[in-house]
């Protein structure tokens, strides 16, 4: 059945089963989701009095059952009440169907008897070879098929994340988040009770999955916890996996075990395992998505030295204290960095933080961006700007994008812009175009050295 | 010479010296900003060719001397070339004026020769009982007398936090940054090179100013220590202080001593003074802000009991890692808690952090919400919530400022909301209102951790 995780990312069509004319129903938004992202392939929509269901002036008629639909299904998104599930699943299997979303909850979150119905329903599903994702999510969105399979926001941002989240609270507030902050996605995935497809799984396929640079995991616990680290530590080789895990302090993790059953008192378990499978562990989901943003877009470096270009001593000097915390290596070698020079005003300093000063304009970027990209030695680099009234910060995040891309994005780049309406635009337009871009150095820097951390981990994996 | 700093934020007329016709200069632009953000003084533009500047279709009519001013000047900010800069002091000295704050470059940071002609004019000003703010500074903002005397962002919010800043490029985009970010002040200080008013006067000025209820000083470093640290200890039993000074790490002091000037190898001494003052250090610029829209907002504790209400397991899991690791207490007593599983489905847990589920909505959180507030023995709150179809979170917003206002504001209340669009105009809402909201569970509990830190603080130099 490994092959079915194939048709959860690209179906080549899609049943809604509980699919609803309503505004405002589950049934109707991942209908409205799917049609209003851009979805190719053929939606059938099933509900059982066989309503018409109309998006966006589109009209689908309905079937009655997953069996009267005259066509292939690779996909049935169910969305019906808990105890027509079983019925439906079976249905599902009579038709050839691939794989199963089950949004419906009432199942395993609710005891023993959930639980119970929940493994007969994965039993149907395996004997059709099915498989299912959930009971009780919120969907799945692949954003290279333009899939938004969901109840959540619409508009996700193409990238290279690809999103696990095991809350379904969470993972929507979190949809919504990687929205307003351009966050690029390749995939979000609700994977709610896991009573089939769980998070090594989804690890597998996105491994060989081109469209997914990084992985981020929202996890409240692991079922089968050996397997999960056994495939982290493989994928991690590949690609890098960023992980929140709350319930760190006692008090924490016994809340943790009130909300999700996981056992308290296993997070020093979970930690040494993380570290082991290579797996960074950010603390809060602010720091989780920093880091992605630089993971799921640069390159690797190709060595130690990193350069810190900026027009404001002040920033300079918390991005020098964060790298320096971090463990990354400033660039010393002053006859290379004396190339700064030709950029500044005589007070300046080409010392690494290189002070391009208050003065520093669209040419002084320009040219001390393109140089540090030249040089081989300079691995890694780090822009800081802090607003004034020489140089727009839009114009800024232009001359970056432009001077990035035509060096091929060959080393990794990150940059932090300090000011207001203008430096947020800025930020947004370098993240949009993939360029990491924070509005403080210290957060530039730390997404820059769990980058190297990820990294080195890897290094030292070839190397036993 | 203790009353003028009265007059550097409440004068009741302005000179600009070198106020200008042209939309680009900074003549122009401290006009502009004192008509736009609506000084209701007089503002006498002071321009050697006695040109006519107009403002917003306002005509002024400019003087060829301050001497020619018709009337009391009160204070007079200086943009002139730094060479006629002694000139001028020495007639607003004839003049009567009480405050200079000289925007002009060119002196102490150039090196030796600045140096001397800027001891030069603080003694002609001291002279005629004058005091200097600067000079190399971007200006002066005082909420309360609607004055905004700087070339920086024109529309500062108004609220209740003084911010102090050595370097003018970083100060300028830090008040773009509180207008993005909702951050409410009551003045804004660009120190500069430090000639005269230094961060003990303002301190000193700001200990007794009805208007601000917290300090944020950005510094590279102070002249003379000793009196600053008596000054920042006596001004942090009334009002806490936020300090941001970078140079922590060895290469960053090295970098900041090329910068600035000040002692490398320092950091451990002022780290020590900060402590022994009272002072909260801030590691970067996002935590300080965050750190000062509670301490600018909120009342003390009456007490350490802590409660956390949310719709999200998840979340309410991290800000209880959070709590714990800032040494928070949660309220524990089961009988008071058990008031909240009025608010919530059985499923749901009174048990602090309180989970109300994913379906509370505005019925649940009003209730919590009020109940909360109401338990004497619940001495602060944090609001958690996590986007759901349930509840907009502008309505939780709305809900919030009201029970809020309702109950008097007596204890500290932060709130945290994840989410998108909606969640984040959510959070300005209630920034604008003064309450003190993240997007983020932690930043949220570290912030009210920071409050308990001054507050704890102070307590201890009572009983001493």
């Amino acid at each position: 059945m490994e092959g079915n995780l194939e048709a959860l990312f690209r179906p080549k069509s899609i049943a809604v089963i509980g699919a609803s004319e309503k505004p405002g129903k589950i049934g109707y938004a991942i209908m409205r989701n799917l049609v209003e992202y851009g979805y190719e392939g053929k939606i059938y929509p099933v509900n059982i009095k066989g309503v018409e269901i109309e998006i966006n002036g589109r009209k689908f008629k309905s079937y009655k059952s997953i069996l009267d639909v005259p066509d292939e299904v690779d996909m049935a998104v169910i969305v019906v009440p808990a105890k027509f599930v079983p019925q439906v699943v079976e249905e599902a299997g009579k038709k050839g169907v691939k794989v199963l979303p089950i949004i419906s909850s009432g199942f395993g979150e609710l005891g023993e008897e959930g639980k119970k119905v929940e493994r007969q329903i994965v039993e149907t599903a395996h004997r059709y070879g099915m498989r299912i994702l959930g009971p009780n999510i919120f969907g799945v969105v692949y954003t290279p098929a333009k899939m938004n399979a969901t109840f959540g926001p619409t508009d996700v941002m193409p990238g290279n994340l690809a999103l696990i989240s095991q809350s379904g609270a969470l993972g929507i507030a979190l949809m919504g988040w990687t929205i307003l902050e351009k966050v690029g996605l390749s995939a979000v995935v609700s994977v709610g009770n896991k009573s089939d497809i769980d998070d090594a799984d989804l690890l597998e396929f996105f491994k060989t999955d081109d469209n997914t640079k990084a992985i981020l995991i929202y996890m409240e616990g692991v079922k089968d916890g050996r397997r999960f680290m056994e495939v982290a530590r493989e994928v991690s080789k590949e690609k890098p996996i960023i992980i929140i895990k709350a319930g760190r302090s006692e008090r924490g993790a016994k809340a943790a075990a009130s909300h999700t059953g996981s056992l308290a008192g296993a997070d020093k378990i979970y930690e040494a395992a993380f570290k082991q499978s290579g797996v960074l562990r950010a603390l809060t989901i602010g720091e989780a998505f920093d880091w992605a943003r630089t993971l799921s877009n640069l390159p690797e470096p190709e060595g130690e030295n990193v350069v810190i270009l900026t027009n404001g001593g002040g920033i300079g000097v918390m991005a020098t204290d964060a790298a320096e915390e971090e463990g990354l290596h400033l660039y010393d070698d002053l006859e290379d960095l004396k190339v700064f020079a030709n950029h500044m005003p005589p007070f300046g300093s080409y010392k690494n933080p290189v002070d391009l000063t208050g003065m520093a304009g669209a040419e002084a970027y320009e040219g001390a961006v393109r140089d540090a990209l030249a040089n081989p030695n300079m691995h890694s680099i780090a822009v800081l700007y802090c607003q004034t009234a020489v140089l727009d910060p839009r114009d800024l995040a232009k001359i970056v994008i432009r001077e990035y891309n035509e060096s091929g994005r060959k080393k990794p780049l990150v940059v932090a812009i300090v000011g207001g309406i203008e430096a947020k635009e800025a930020i947004d337009m370098l993240n949009e175009e993939g360029i990491p871009a924070y509005p403080e150095p210290e957060r530039a820097i730390k997404s820059l050295a769990a980058l190297y951390r990820w990294s080195n981990w890897k290094a030292r994996q070839k190397k036993e």
